[in-house]
């Protein structure tokens, strides 16, 4: 029997909500595919609720010992009273930076039986690539002068080719194993430091798949396609502040931003990865017990195909789709939702 | 008689046929107002057809004769054998920079008559205020190592106190003006340096505007808003580069890009501001005659206005509203829509 070690993060709000939940597939889907293998979890408590009572994010120690589990799986953290920035760098994106996930994978699928704000979205089916570790993410920059009229704030987005070509080429492997297609997105033609290379990354890396079709697309013309014909893509590869912004509206015209799953992928093997739904804490229907766990769910799928549990990972999304299918307007609870997906599978 | 020094700058692509369509209803409508004015034009050679010939984009002597002139109407420019930022640090951004156009303002207006590819976008009328010109768009840092595994590379975001200041209160005026909501976009949460000098100076000068009331959204979170709720907008105040991003999204989602409009405006009496449709050169479509001028035509309103030719505007704006409800699906050639609006004044 082999025991994969889960660290268990689900933060604040709807977070709290839908792990649970996400957790009751998971183990039952493992279960039922005959895998000799069990989840052993334990709780880390990374949230608004700990900040305000002790001041805490997420120590170094624990991130220390993070690095000895298998995968993190995590909610969401915020509330309405932690300043802007808190938690988002002591939390999410100390872990993203410090367990070094090169790669942000975002599915966008649309399942029979999801709703789209679109006309007609057409067949939806593609996965964005987003950098994780560098761009406009880092932090670097400062401010001068601060809170004066003449104060000068900057910020600056660091881009490398060791970080950009991890990407890349993961996204290419996506891509040959898929429909053959990559898009990658930038502004290249404003940001042209960090956009040429981009460029030359991909260009280079091209050369090793050559049966991959490449095509290039400026981010705001990106966000006209997403909503005039998102069938379109296939691979989408980019950076990191543009990933942010394409893959939630992605989620959007998809099928809701209940249904978006994330991995946020070590590729190199020194740390776990990170599997979240994308939605956040959604503190405006926290506590009611009617959030959608399905985005959570869909995320525990990412996390067992990445341990190798590949039966389970199937049968997950294999639920999670008869679900949606029969879903109809009929509003549920969080744990409804739960045990239907769970009593789908096996 | 006035007469007003306008330099015409029809560029590539659809840009120079939507703009004398443009002309053509400017200067029916000056004349039908009985505005003692008329448009003094004075054509200037900025295209990916120039650079290809003699290798110039915009000249520097151009620049400076520029600033001479009431105002600057533009087409587009570009073409898919020109290299990336080749013409937009030539000649767009040149002007931008150069000429101080601190306000780019995008109205987004949901026409009767016009087709969303949204199933429900409910009442549109909101205008982007975006910064013009600092943010990510300066061109700021450099690459290191270029073109080797360990090229490192910096876009260095540059924000002022100062330039985001004449920017937000532009935008607080329109807000007084119109519905009294304003809405800034950032992502404070990650991009702390910038995003907490835009939060400061929103709340510095929403002192001087209490009848406003004003909130804060990321800018992902805007993308899910604009295709889910987009009417819930009235002012929107952002970044150069978010700004770049949303408005190309409200585009697509309340008319297309055919219809939307802008106002590069130089705010402070130093130069001329800059009107242009957003389409861009659309090279897939130009030369055959069938570009929608009306982007275009409605640049010209935005232009008028700022000249204090209000009565042309506003009959304008009234044409192409009149025209846009009896569109149908008849396809017309730029030119019949030109005439059409312009038969429509007066
Ligand atoms: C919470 C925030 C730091 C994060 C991001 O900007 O990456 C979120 O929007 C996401 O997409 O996971
Ligand atoms: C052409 C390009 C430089 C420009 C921009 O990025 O601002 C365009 O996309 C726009 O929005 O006017």
């Amino acid at each position: 029997m082999s025991a994969y070690k889960i660290a268990v993060m689900p933060g604040d709000g709807i977070g709290v909500e839908v792990i649970p939940e996400g957790l009751k597939v998971l183990n039952r889907a493992i279960e039922a595919s005959g895998a000799a293998a069990e989840l052993e979890t334990k709780h880390f408590e990374a949230s608004a609720k700990r900040w305000h009572e002790t001041g805490e994010t997420l120590t170094d120690a624990e991130l220390e010992e993070l690095r000895g589990f298998d995968a993190i799986y995590f909610g969401a953290c915020g509330d309405p009273t932690t300043p802007s920035g808190v938690l988002e760098r002591g939390i999410i994106l100390k872990m993203r930076f410090g367990l070094d996930h090169a790669v942000n994978m975002r599915p966008s699928k649309s399942y029979p039986g999801t709703v789209s704000p679109l006309k007609d979205p057409g067949d939806i089916d593609f996965v964005v690539i987003r950098e994780g570790t560098e761009g406009p993410y880092t932090g670097q920059g400062g401010s001068l002068r601060t809170n004066t009229p003449q104060e000068v704030a900057n910020e600056v987005s660091v881009n490398t080719w060791f970080g950009v070509e991890r990407t890349v080429r993961f996204a290419f492997e996506q891509a040959r194993a898929r429909r053959q297609k990559l898009t990658y997105v930038h502004k290249t033609n404003v940001m042209a430091h960090a956009g040429h290379l981009w460029r030359r990354v991909v260009e280079h890396v091209a050369q090793d798949y050559p049966e991959v079709a490449v095509n290039y697309e400026h981010a705001d013309a990106s966000t006209i396609y997403l909503v005039t014909d998102p069938a379109r893509y296939d691979v989408i590869v980019t950076d990191n502040l543009f990933g942010d912004i394409l893959t939630d509206l992605a989620a959007a015209v998809t099928g809701g931003i209940g249904l978006a799953a994330s991995g946020n992928l070590n590729v190199n093997g020194t740390g776990p990865s990170l599997f979240e739904p994308i939605h956040g804490s959604a503190p405006d229907i926290a506590g009611q017990g009617i959030a959608d766990p399905t985005a959570a769910i869909l995320s525990g799928a990412l996390m067992a195909e990445q341990l190798g549990l590949d039966v389970a990972a199937k049968s997950i999304t294999a639920a999670v789709e008869a679900d949606l299918a029969e879903r109809g307007s009929a509003k549920r609870s969080t744990s409804e939702v739960g045990d239907a997906i769970a009593a789908r599978i096996g």
